[in-house]
């Protein structure tokens, strides 16, 4: 592959430009921010990098086949629609967009014009999430019963998205990976301090036909970070504590059985809780893991894990979060075709 | 005094009548159940008490002034209606009863008899608790934001009420002694697990008029058990972590300070994180502070902290939580005189 | 069996007292306290129970089989001696003695007259010590390199033993439990804080023929609790810290692989770090084990887990360690047949 | 400043390199290695440095005012010296070096040279452990009784030194910065495993004149990371937890309070446990306060806190402690003028 243009040197770009450097399939890698200070600063970091000032250039260059963009959220569509036009290949920080149908058109852009379009959902390609799905998809921990996910701490926070956008997101991607089931009904509450038109707490539940529940608690106000998810089989049941550097994943050998008792017409319940067991996590990098993706389905033409369709999917989930939100907490029903 | 009958001998019998033995005031403490096997067991686990078998003879007997019920759910109104009407104080376990106008015809008969009717939540009498009350009122957290509260662990069933009315009635009394606003809105999703007719799972929101957020998170499905609240103040920020034997409350000194950006046009902020600073919480038992508040109220004619207008105040907010849950989630208003 | 009698009824009899009334095997359960007021506590306490205020009485009652010392460290062996020649079994609380040539004397009486003589190291019928003694038994964890041990607090001093005897008897204990090996070369070093001749900080190594590396470190002057030991075989790892109560044993896949590199003449490591895996452990009673092996022992004539010669062992370890710690920590070399 | 050379681009050596490019006093920053690739590896990982591939050449170079060394423990004395004679200001990573009389060239050869010799204890510009000297220095722990250090993990295995030289040294220096007292009793014990001359496990015991005792216990054979050490005094204690990213330093307001109790002729205690303080410590990089305190040596001819004298301390301590481990844990007594 000739080249790739990281688009946009803030927060993330640096860790992209750095990814695809090691990755290696790239012959070049090429920053692209307006900002000349920031160029500077891209040279510095990763020497190996060429600058550019301009996406213009970048979307003229025939050198340069794929695009990766780390602008902010509200640039999405548009920068990715003329890369994908342009011909190029397109990763998108997540999320995708902001409204459905811009992910639609750039999905159908993408298929069109036989691109690769991919969002860049992280948490999707952690080692620890993986081995998770891995497990669920093993039947290990039987039916989903529910998924509780807390995702607080003293936060940055953004200008642009509400908390929903900008920590939800990662929950709501994990959940959209753990199963392949969409949720038929979603609510939000939230709470905007300081006051202003942006959430800085939000309450998040998915309800899915098959009955599982998810519940996502996100803010950007709390004193303590945490970062804890759990998720509860009919079999057994695990705790993801992102913040435990030596057991990060746990199983719990704990479920809860039912059985109907005829005389008393009533649900009678054993209790069971045994062993615990936490698998090693390989240490590998997310985003080499994303990167190398990439880089996969552009090769081969097959699609990447968290690709349009998949980041699609998590916009039309916020987007319903959203207008709950904004409603106060109406429930907004969802049909998935 | 001459008498309190502890009515009901499971498993919150025991240690009231431990409790009031101790405290040492009643002259006669009798513990009543039907039956003769509980009674038998009352005898020798606490040599002090004397035991009946019958409510009619606790309610004709005037060494017994006061009333202790810890009898399921659905009795409470109808046993202490009885009481009060017999002349007796009476102490109701939480909660005070199922349905509004129940509860404030408790409210009216004690008022009418000039009887001492007080509910039996406990945590309000927790030291910890306690703790964090005085915090508040000194304005040491400034103006109150949210509280987030997660009462999870693997648990046990209940067949009478659902996991809102056995877990989230903690939450709902502490954060009516925390603050003397009562919220006007009201929303709670669930999840019931194994399938039947009440939820192991509750999300519940509340908002007030002065913006203060609450959410609290309870469930008897967890593999883990936790006791988390956060409580967050526009200057300061507590985590009561009841788990934590060493350090179940720290203070931080980390608050969010906005302030308008001119230029600009929107909002900044300063993060800080400061100190963090844990008292010592003296280890004196919840229940012990309760009957000495029992007694005091019926000595001094002073109200109880949990007086019935206070369990009342449980009631209404469970019952719309209640109706929100069954109906999918939807938001029920509340007003308050 | 017709009779036992709790001897001392003050931090520990009454603990005795409740378990052997609840094991059932002794037709009485009588407890023996010069202090009338500790008698009423007794039968206050335990119902169930007989009191007798002379140690003489309880020699010349034919009715009483077995005797349960819980009296100061200083009295063990006249009261047991005098006990086992009155032809009772006889259970003594840790330490069996405090000097060897009385144990010794105690072990001999027991055997001429066909007595059981058992000493209470409660930790030896811990579930979680014995599933780690399984884990080692079986292989599992390779040869032992090294156990580590912590078991510090702010400590409630005694007046007549120093924290080795206190606290360090119990880990002493536990590793005597994991090998049949006995240390040949013992070294202790302290502190005594507040000054004076009990030292309240102990330091203990435990040398073994086969290489074994024991090193205990007990306090009672720490403002943290801790209750950690590390067992380090060649194949697995365990860390018991019996303060976790959720996962107090976790094994780990992580050894320490030699070989030797011919070229580089020089030692090389591979390191592995791998699963994690925490068993289950039932939560039944220490105590509840120890009663029970004791009447198993009376009943069968076997020797119970922590027999004399058990106790005997650990007392020629303190007793050396003692000796260590007077003489500035020097090495005291033993010899075990 | 004209130039400082960093002598040894192993694992020390960048460290160094990047935090005297961002000190920014020395105009030139020169890194030396006899191996190539390193020097490759210097200029793309810190573009802005120069390289060369000669000690000789850095002391010839007149541009050069300073070195500082990163290179085996063994070259330490040696490297060191010649620098010294040529005129450079020295920074010598830990251990100074392996022997009392080596240390004291060095700080002979500085002295008559007037250059800086300083010894890279990084620990002591810690900002946690500069809080707790602090605290120290100001009275609020009281009389030091205790320092109780556990560095042990799985282990990178060094080649050339012991665990002492390569874990304990931490905690030597650390001890020293609390206090100016030193010890004059010395005793270590270890264990080799895998078996060969260098202990893997080591056990080191300090005591003082003032009757301060310090243990050290520090292992690269455990299955799990510890970085915990108590300072305890007898007004305060203070809890170092340096893998707690949230709470390092915790002040507990818990003591031992002695007295003597005439009547029975022993000592009494009262037990406080109080409140728990855990200060806000500024997330500043140790090496960068190390590389500004080498500069304003140099610039104003003021000691270092980790000058000769103080690193030739802990050379001493660790040879004490050496010699007590060949010999099987004897006792080395010191003395200091």
């Amino acid at each position: 592959m000739k080249g790739i243009a990281i688009v946009g040197y803030g927060y993330w770009g640096p860790k992209l430009a750095r990814n695809f450097l090691q990755e290696g399939s790239f012959g070049r890698v090429v920053v692209c921010d307006e900002d000349s200070e920031r160029l500077k600063r891209g040279k510095r970091e990763n020497p190996g990098v060429q600058t550019v000032g301009s996406f213009a250039a970048v979307l003229a260059d025939p050198e340069i086949d794929a695009v990766a963009l780390a602008t902010p959220v509200a640039t999405h569509h548009t920068l990715a629609l003329a890369a994908l036009k342009a011909g190029k290949h397109v990763l998108v920080e997540k999320p995708l967009a902001t409204r459905c149908s811009d992910a639609d058109e750039l999905i159908a852009a993408a298929s069109t014009g036989h691109r690769v379009l991919m969002t860049d959902h992280t948490f999707v390609y952690h080692p620890a999430i993986q081995r998770i799905r891995s497990l669920i998809e093993s039947g290990d921990l039987g039916r989903l019963i529910y998924i509780d996910s807390t995702r607080i701490n003293l936060g940055l926070f953004q200008h642009d998205v509400d908390v929903l956008w900008d920590l939800a997101v990662h929950d709501v991607s994990i959940v959209n990976f753990f199963t392949t089931e969409r949720p038929h009904r979603v609510q939000a509450m939230g709470c905007a301090y300081p006051p202003g038109p942006l959430a800085s707490i939000g309450i998040l539940t998915l309800r899915y036909p098959s009955g599982l529940f998810v519940h996502i608690n996100c803010s950007w106000v709390s004193p303590v970070k945490i970062r804890h998810m759990l998720i509860g089989g009919d079999k057994k049941m695990i705790v993801y504590d992102d913040l435990n550097p030596n057991e990060p994943v746990k199983i719990y050998d704990s479920g809860v059985l039912a059985r109907t008792d005829d005389e008393r017409n009533r649900l009678m319940f054993e209790y069971r809780a045994g062993d615990v067991y936490s698998p090693k996590i390989e240490p590998k990098e997310a985003l080499a893991n994303l990167a190398s993706d990439f880089v996969a389905a552009i090769r081969d033409g097959k699609a990447p894990l968290s690709d349009g369709r998949f980041g699609a999917d998590a916009v039309k989930i916020l987007d319903a979060a959203q207008r709950s939100l904004a409603s106060g907490g109406s429930e907004i029903r969802l049909s998935w075709k």
